[in-house]
């Protein structure tokens, strides 16, 4: 085990998310430097100083119209009763649209309202008020005037007054260069073969493509070891280049987080640890002038890290104001608890059901990146707040359009991989239409249906009693919910074993015999009362199963087990093992079906659901997949109907 | 004059929008391909293909913490009163977070309660239970679980995982190839020298700028003369070549407009001219399964056609939604009138005054492009209604983010170039809030005062009996309203003159002697209160003005005139003159104030612009200038302030 002389000075404060910012921001000393840049080249950029148009647009006295120019005091007389000819060349020209009128003519008489007579002469009946039908000088931009002021940012349409009036080049502020600089022993390139203890460096890709996204310039740096003196030179040499550093992980407390103590040796520390869940083991201090931020090693904390402390840096060093995101009234499914003394940012499903926004929160796990990329909201608990209450309403931070979440389908129930196959069937039929799954297990999902939390439930319940699927379970919990049963399909439920099966198991009773080390699902989840009327049946006990405690919460999670594990059996559907090279040994068949409120299912998105489940190309490519069986034209069972005869 | 064979199959339609766009669309057949891209390369991408996770993540059992791993069964008996001890290597190995858990170790005690006996042997106090301190394989991402539906759209986390996930590429949609055709024999490139008659070419630039960010792949040809056999010629190789093509202007019904003819020839049109003000002259049809669309010359219109008619191709061809803009309910400042049988679309102005959102139309000339830079939403007024009455309340689809208007300072009143420097000055100063000026001279100005439509009047109004400024008109004007009058500055008018004053103008009565061509100001404006009093002091009328009738709405519109015209003269500010490299006969010194609501003046915001004012940095610049004088500190006037003693 690693020792060394760091190890004693461990600390993590837990300082107030905005004192650290404000701290921050008070000793950031940006270098700004003018970049002239082509107007056509220059979207997105901010004005370093106001910016004055070099030319008028129009430059000249312009027609507006076809059709010739005249003097309109000559016309004046003009009347039906008294037409008035005028010679080409001397009392008019003809002019197309943009035609300079020059002078002295001061006004476009428009072609339909000219009779022509010969080459040389055209009548009017009606007169000219001067300057009718002219764009005059500056009728869009006025010579000098200012087009923009300092900190604009420019837009596509903005590029065309710019080249109208001439200005062709542009004072904007440089990007700010953002050194991004990933440690960590474990680390390894995207590219390069894996092995057990490596984990990938994504989160640096990230977070570049998240500085570029604010308008800074970042720069990846290679992968650095955990050796204080690497840190340490990178560190310095990128102090001295950049306007801000960013150091991925390292800034916790740990044996091998140095980043601390070479910041304290190299310059200055403010902050470490902030007082957020996820997110605290921040650093924020200064070598050379340059703010050094250390961010954390689990993507979601890095990434909410980096959102409240370098985003501010880039927004202050371009001096524009920080993007607010659209804020959002939800009610809580679910209960949600807060840390008492910190901020908690917690991520959140919301769906539109019923006309309410409902809002349940994903893995809090600060590892889980998936639960960022499912996030349609974030909500922070304030750190003098222990929470909220099941069916309260919060405010969260929207990180989808409203537009989108209002459209999507909340899928809630037990996990079939033909779900997500849906969901991109239903986007391709109809792209505003998304469907968010969720997957908690049947019993959980029936309960949401119950709550008004979602609108289809996937669920595969099997009463140990009638061996009947879903029917029994709805009339006991949803006595007075309207809803409809929709037949999806039935599939084969089975062993999952290790390639070969070395353990030779065929049984309930080999688990136990041959001491398998079991991957079971949550409760809850139909898999599980599978197994558990498996057992009651065999007349075992829970304890004769090792690994009965060990709970995943998906097929695809239980296969992922067994696949890292010569000695696991899992119970699972068949395309969980085909995918992950498994053998499978069939258990049995099983419904699953889709569980749906009666307003959803007859529902223009309802309708739509049902269109895709029945169609040639879904029915081929969920067969394709091989055990799997989908119920041609079932008859939906309706519960509770008021209005069923 | 050139006539032609085409003059005579003039036709314009007002078909209404959406019914053209939704003909468009089905005849629009995409020839989508899929790309192959990098996931590191990938940022605002569409997937073509559902994509599923290459590997889990984590793909091994790993420690979440620095510590050892144990088998959880050797440690049940561990207690205060029974210590146990473990051999390293046979009971337990040392991990750091993210080292691997191998078989048979399942369960991880952190290193701060784990007693160090030996290099060889550890002492625990506390049992461990199975899995705790372990991130499962697959914890964040399982294989084979689907990461991203098909139609996603890459965001910087998603590359997170698809990284995580080992999913080094990824299928997206190739981009829709859009080729730009400028027409225009009037058109030139922005680097040309510039002559009248000429304009520059500017809007195929900003075309291309909108589907670049659209997500297409915008191709700028050359400028392209108004010849039917050349325009003919690009549109058959654009439409072999292309996904999409825009040809700009030749879209109405002129005598050079060909654009209509040439694709009728060459393929078929759908429509030509929908009911839109602007954006009539749109032209739809297709050559070679490739559909065209034909947009206006005019720069409003063409941008506006073009998110009606290309941004829905571009969105169908990627396969997503259409972002849709903010609503916003906004009171109308003034009586807008509508077009019967056609939508209008009026760009907006709008300010948050007095805790309403107050909104205000710019210029409805289809070719003011500042009109569209400057707006702040867009009023669509349906083809049904007539428009609106002042004080109605009205939706606006939002073009800034609501927090920048609800911090803009509303400046309106009469022009001054130094009101372009305090607005820079504020904006830099205090980056989220801007100044929103608009010209519609002094009285107007007041009188938005009184309305409660803006937060700042600037007003230079002489009243010629008692000879003073702006106080005699607030009294009687303003009679209800706490109003306080700021002094800002005294600047010099006088008489803006051709380079070397060629017409030897020095007085008033040289203007009409010298037949001079006046140029005046709009109504209310105080220059032309200034002028009005000049006349009558001269004992001279109206009609012994040339040009009395023909009005700027700013000093730099008066400069731009003048400049443009050997014979011209104005009335106008010394900056204008200097900055036009006009002759400058000073006539009078006059004050120019700002007239603020009370509440304003002692807001925040209010307080901000008088420290900018009376700033050293603003004082300097303002005077270099020449021909002004900042009042400096001076005591603000109340008018009917209630509380004042």
């Amino acid at each position: 085990m690693t020792t060394n002389h760091y190890r004693r000075k461990i600390y993590l404060e837990d300082k107030p998310r905005l004192e650290a910012k404000n701290e921050m921001i008070k000793h950031f000393r940006p270098k700004r430097e003018v970049e002239w840049l082509e107007s056509t080249n220059s979207i997105g950029r901010v004005l370093a100083e106001p910016v004055f148009a070099k030319s008028s647009m129009p430059h000249y006295h312009a027609s507006a119209m076809d059709g010739i120019a005249v003097v309109a005091e000559q016309t004046y007389s003009a009347h039906e009763q008294n037409p008035i000819q005028l010679k080409r060349n001397e009392d008019f020209i003809y002019v197309d649209t943009g035609n300079q009128v020059p002078s002295p003519f001061d006004a476009v008489i428009m072609i339909e309202h000219v009779e022509e007579l010969n080459e040389e002469t055209v009548e009017i009946i009606e007169p000219a008020s001067p300057w009718q039908h002219i764009r005059p000088i500056g009728e869009d931009i006025v010579q000098e005037e200012m087009l923009f002021p300092q900190g604009h940012i420019i837009r596509p349409v903005d590029i065309g007054v710019l080249l109208a009036s001439r200005t062709l080049t542009i004072p904007v502020i440089k990007k700010p260069f953002v050194t991004i600089i990933p440690t960590g022993n474990e680390l390894m390139d995207p590219g390069d073969d894996i092995a057990p203890g490596k984990l990938i460096e994504f989160n640096g890709t990230v977070i570049a493509n998240y500085i570029s996204e604010w308008g800074g310039a970042p720069q990846l740096n290679a992968i650095v070891k955990d050796e204080p003196e690497q840190i340490k030179a990178t560190l310095l040499k990128a102090s001295e280049q950049s306007d801000i550093v960013v150091i991925n992980a390292g800034s916790s407390a740990g044996s091998k987080d140095y980043t601390v103590h070479m910041i304290e040796e190299l310059g200055e520390v403010f902050t470490h640890g902030v007082a957020t869940r996820p997110g605290k083991p921040v650093i924020i201090g200064k070598i050379n002038e340059t703010i050094i931020i250390g961010i954390p090693g689990y993507s979601v904390s890095a990434y909410l890290a980096l959102e409240w402390f370098v985003r501010p840096l880039i927004c202050e060093f371009l001096q524009v104001s920080e993007p607010k995101r659209l804020m959002l009234k939800v009610k809580l499914g679910r209960r949600i608890v807060g840390t008492m003394g910190a901020e908690d940012f917690i991520r959140m499903n919301i769906g539109f059901v019923a006309g309410e926004f409902i809002a349940n929160p994903l893995s809090r796990a600060a590892g889980v990146t998936m639960s960022l990329v499912r996030a349609d909201g974030l909500l922070v608990i304030p750190p003098t707040s222990l929470g909220y209450e099941q069916g309260e309403y919060a405010e969260v931070e929207l990180l989808k359009p409203l537009e989108e979440i209002k459209n999507s389908i909340v899928f809630i129930g037990s996990h079939d991989l033909t779900i997500d196959l849906l969901s991109s069937e239903m986007k391709k039929r109809n792209r505003s239409s998304s469907v968010m799954s969720s997957h908690v297990g049947s019993l959980a999902g029936m309960m949401a249906i119950k709550k008004g939390e979602a609108h289809v439930a996937g669920i595969h319940l099997l009463d140990p009693e009638s061996k009947t699927y879903n029917k029994t379970y709805i009339q006991r919990f949803l006595a007075d919910k309207e809803v409809v049963l929709y037949p999806f399909l039935k599939r084969k439920q089975g062993w999952l074993l290790s390639k070969g099966n070395p353990l030779e198991i065929k049984t309930l009773a080999d688990i136990r015999n041959k001491e398998a080390h079991f991957v079971n699902r949550q409760k809850g989840a139909g898999t599980r009362i599978l197994f558990d009327m498996l057992l009651r049946e065999s007349e075992m006990s829970v304890e004769e199963i090792i690994g009965y405690e060990r709970e995943m919460f998906s097929h695809l999670g239980v296969a992922a087990e067994v696949k890292g594990d010569q000695h696991a059996v899992g119970l699972g559907i068949y395309p969980a093992a085909k995918s992950m090279g498994l053998d499978f040994i069939p258990v049995s068949d099983e419904h699953y079906d889709l569980l749906m409120t009666k307003d959803f299912y007859e529902s223009e998105q309802g309708r739509c659901l049902i269109e895709v489940i029945q169609s040639v190309g879904f029915i081929e490519k969920v067969e394709g997949i091989g055990g799997y069986m989908i119920e041609k034209n079932p008859e939906p069972i309706y519960f509770n109907s008021k209005c069923e005869g």
